[in-house]
């Protein structure tokens, strides 16, 4: 089935709670790289991307839009314009694969969802987006279902720990260098993050433990 | 196919790290929450359970073998007592539902493995445990995947977000309420357990604001 996947994308200063460990750069490079594994993910189920940019970003292998409002409002402004299936995603998921993409794409419900930890909402798939607006930000996975009943959609909710894995805090980079397989991880190598045994679950370590500051 | 499982428990002063939130006797009502509802998700696939109960313990649904040892030395023990599959799942899994464990249960492979995040392992499925150890604690995950190796076993990782999950911290407690269907999210409500917002990720408070202390 075709569709368009929709990405929001913020490439300045993100992932601020990132900041203990990586300094603004890192942080932009460190987003550029989980980007890049989401698009490619996204590219090899057979479909295109668009990226929700805030701010002006070049890629090569999806379109972009800037669009400096907020996140609700760029993907309400962004749905019309694709007159087929859509496939809302976000790119801070670095462990997307195709394989569990697909899970999602072939949905036999109106509506396929994927949570986020701590109540998000990670993946969106729609197949008649036009009644649908997002309802992003707090406990968006609950208000997306009662978008859903709103619309008169049918939902499935996809049990995917790669795509119910964003990114926001130290704590979640040990996944990335576990079962992470594309260039994020390579990413957080090459600053020499290291998987570490703590007590209970284990942590990540930084080579040179602390990120030299990109605004000294 | 038959298989037994084999369910580690700690009935006495069990998941110390939710002490911020529950007393003692309430964190034993929450283990034994999340066990029922692990043990009803394990026989709704039709198949039969052993408790490793680390002190004396009554089930009606369950076999139960006290092993005060360690949580490999308990499993190492018990593998070849059964001469047939195995699965071994963890305790502390609310969000089990006999569907994510039949896909684990249809693997093709010699060994089925679910990770815990931060570098756990939730579930084991074997399907010929003869020479395999159990290797708990720590970067768990790594571990199973290479003793894997050493067995010549086939290897198949299933991606669930419900059986990812395990309950350790009180920012855990959110995904049993928002996503539980069973004793624990009933149990955590009974206790005056609600979702509540708060910057980025939603969070979870209780009625009674603090735990009353069961030793005082």
């Amino acid at each position: 089935m075709y569709f368009h996947a929709l990405i929001p994308f913020k490439p300045i200063n993100p992932k601020t709670r990132l900041s203990c460990v990586m300094n603004q750069e890192e942080r932009e490079g460190f987003a550029r790289a989980m980007l890049e594994d989401v698009v490619t993910a996204v590219n090899r189920t057979g479909c295109s991307a668009t990226l929700l940019s805030t701010s002006p970003y070049a890629c090569e292998t999806a379109l972009v839009a800037v669009r400096n409002d907020g996140l609700n409002e760029a993907i309400d402004w962004a749905l019309p314009q694709f007159h087929c299936p859509a496939l809302i995603i976000m790119a801070d998921l670095p462990l997307v694969t195709a394989g569990a993409l697909q899970r999602v794409l072939s949905t036999e419900a109106d509506m396929a969802i994927v949570p986020g930890r701590g109540g998000g909402t990670n993946v969106v798939f729609l197949k008649s987006p036009a009644c649908f607006t997002a309802q992003y930000y707090g406990s968006s996975f609950r208000k997306h279902l009662a978008m859903a009943k709103e619309c008169g959609f049918s939902v499935e909710v996809i049990d995917s720990f790669r795509l119910s894995t964003d990114i926001d805090e130290k704590e979640d980079l040990v996944e990335v260098l576990i079962h992470g397989r594309g260039k994020s991880r390579e990413y957080l190598e090459s600053l020499g993050f290291v998987v570490s045994e703590e007590k209970g679950r284990v942590g990540v370590t930084r080579g040179d433990a602390t990120p030299s500051s990109s605004h000294p």
